[in-house]
């Protein structure tokens, strides 16, 4: 990590180095536009509408976005190409929520089920205020269905007056050691053959769309048109553990402060699962890095407090400000009503989390 | 669960049950009078004003906060008798925030160094308008010093000019099957001792202070004035794993809505990991328990997805809408804005969380 925390920060914050999240966004903006394919961020990374700007304006073509209530704030916030990639079930208030949505804009959708679709249709004024983009599942075995299956489905949907604006898949399988390059070729493979199916139905699908921070240039081959990493805004624990990002790619860190060295070996910080969030996958041990102190681990977490293992590590004073670079980014941002924006080392800005919250 | 989620709950969602959360409440206050000692509810666990009050109202003294934003929380909407069961480090902001709390009444604060001590008693307009409670370690190696340790540092916080109120422990290593028991013993024994040594020195200790859910009734014993529960409000699938607590006392669930059954065996809901949050003990499998669908264990979790593994269970329809028990309500509360508040399985309320996010 090229940058450093300014003084007077009050712990347990999250902080934004400034020139580092520009150098990612430029940098996977650049890649994209390179190998021709269109780049639509997911924005739940960050829920921030000033973040997901700067990705339009370093050439995204739109936002994706994990809800409805995310969607709302990204389209007040003057968005207006957004995707919706989940397979939204629109009852209760969402309903109406949606038929707001699509009032003003045309957002897109993601559908697995003839239930959803119908209750979709059913929501909006017209069902072709609404683009449906159909979820395959390429291996993660999470939510989409079989290539095969696509056809059935886009057919109901068009039945039903929904535009479908084509197939989008996540290879979320991606996230485990050396997973990444078969994932994306899962993702690639399995939208070609949609796309092959569908167009032999006679539907042409305009957007073949893929994504994951791992996978984001290795999937974008074929009759891909477009990826949809979040992540790499800011990278995280996982990211270096997988090889996606390397430790000067990390542009956010929870700014923690060391309350108790009572216990032998070890300092307590004032970051606990409250402010990394608990998120840790089988194959990474602890909870967070802290490069301040030789990238000793969180061994454990209570609510507020964060157990750094030191080893060899001397013990610091009580009071010293340390960074920790959490496991998983998302979560930990989720955790927090803001960030605070660091440049050059200096505090230049404070950014709403916008979109915190807004599960539903 | 001996209560129902009314019709229309935009999901994802926290749903109180009043009349078990009220049942909840009582219980606690009455074993607490029933055995003599004093109840300082944690309020952590539900960070809202209105469930404290009616702590305070079926018999609690103050209220246990984990930081210095919640204690303002909590201050700014009345409560006068506050614990900061943290070793607090008034760096920063919070170094006047602090002298403002403590201008408007004298709150408690726990001590775990001498050089925290420093800072505190530095903070302040005069070192006693604080409180300190010596935190000891009773067997969860987080923070807090060793009984032998507790006269040097209550010496030198009374040389400080510091008010030393007691000591205080949390037997955290409570939370493993079987554990409650001897970690009841573990925070007793240690406060015990520690006040004997205070007492050789001196030094009288009106506050001795144990508590988690697990162990609140059985480290009520010998010198503890005070329990310091949390959880018990709610409850949770950690505190039935436990035995703690039994279905019909869980008040607390995550209102979800079956979006994707597309892969077979499993439900995909909408709580994932930033509704449900990621704690899981390494002696507990799964992320939560959905008693409307036998209760079958939320498998897995991405940020805005929970596939629940279905087992012999039936798939359910599209659109069906679910409680989730989640592994620890702590974390999960912290990750919402509001509560719905039902009652006879009507909606009756929404109550705001007022504390969250106020971390540091």
């Amino acid at each position: 990590m090229l940058w450093s925390l300014p003084d007077g920060i009050d712990t347990p914050a999250l902080v934004i180095d400034l020139d580092t999240l520009s150098a990612n966004i430029d940098s996977m903006a650049s890649q994209m536009l390179a190998i021709g394919v269109a780049l639509r961020p997911h924005v739940k990374t960050h829920k921030s509408p000033q973040i997901a700007r700067m990705q339009i304006n370093a050439g995204g073509r739109g936002v994706t976005v994990a809800s409805l209530g995310e969607a709302e704030v990204f389209a007040a916030s003057g968005f207006d190409d957004i995707f919706i990639a989940y397979p939204l079930y629109p009852a209760g208030s969402k309903a109406s929520r949606l038929r707001a949505l699509a009032g003003g804009m045309r957002p897109s959708v993601g559908v697995d089920s003839i239930d959803a679709a119908r209750a979709l249709a059913g929501a909006v004024p017209a069902p072709d205020c609404l683009t449906v983009l159909i979820e395959l599942d390429s291996g993660q075995h999470r939510s989409g269905v079989a290539p095969e299956a696509a056809v059935d489905l886009a057919l109901r949907c068009g039945e039903l007056g929904l535009d479908v604006g084509g197939v989008f898949t996540h290879g979320g399988h991606s996230y485990r050691p050396s997973a990444a390059a078969a994932a994306a070729a899962d993702e690639s493979r399995t939208l070609d053959l949609a796309v092959e199916y569908l167009a032999a139905a006679g539907v042409t699908a305009p957007t073949v769309s893929a994504g994951s921070t791992p996978t984001a240039i290795a999937s974008a081959v074929g009759r891909v048109t477009e990826e949809r990493p979040g992540t790499y805004v800011f990278n995280d624990r996982q990211q270096l553990a997988l090889g996606t990002a390397k430790p000067r790619d990390v542009a956010v860190a929870v700014a923690a402060t060391v309350v108790s060295t009572a216990v032998g070996g070890q300092a307590v910080i004032d970051a606990g699962s409250k402010a990394l969030a608990s998120d840790r996958p089988d194959w990474l041990s602890g909870h967070g890095a802290v490069p301040e102190l030789g990238d000793a681990t969180v061994a454990a977490l209570s609510e507020c407090h964060g157990m750094v293992r030191l080893g060899a590590q001397p013990t610091p004073a009580i009071g010293t400000v340390v960074r920790v670079v959490p496991n998983h980014i998302c979560t930990a941002v989720n955790l927090f009503d803001y960030y605070e924006v660091v440049s050059g080392g200096q505090l230049v800005d404070r950014w709403p989390i916008a979109a915190r919250g807004h599960l539903s």
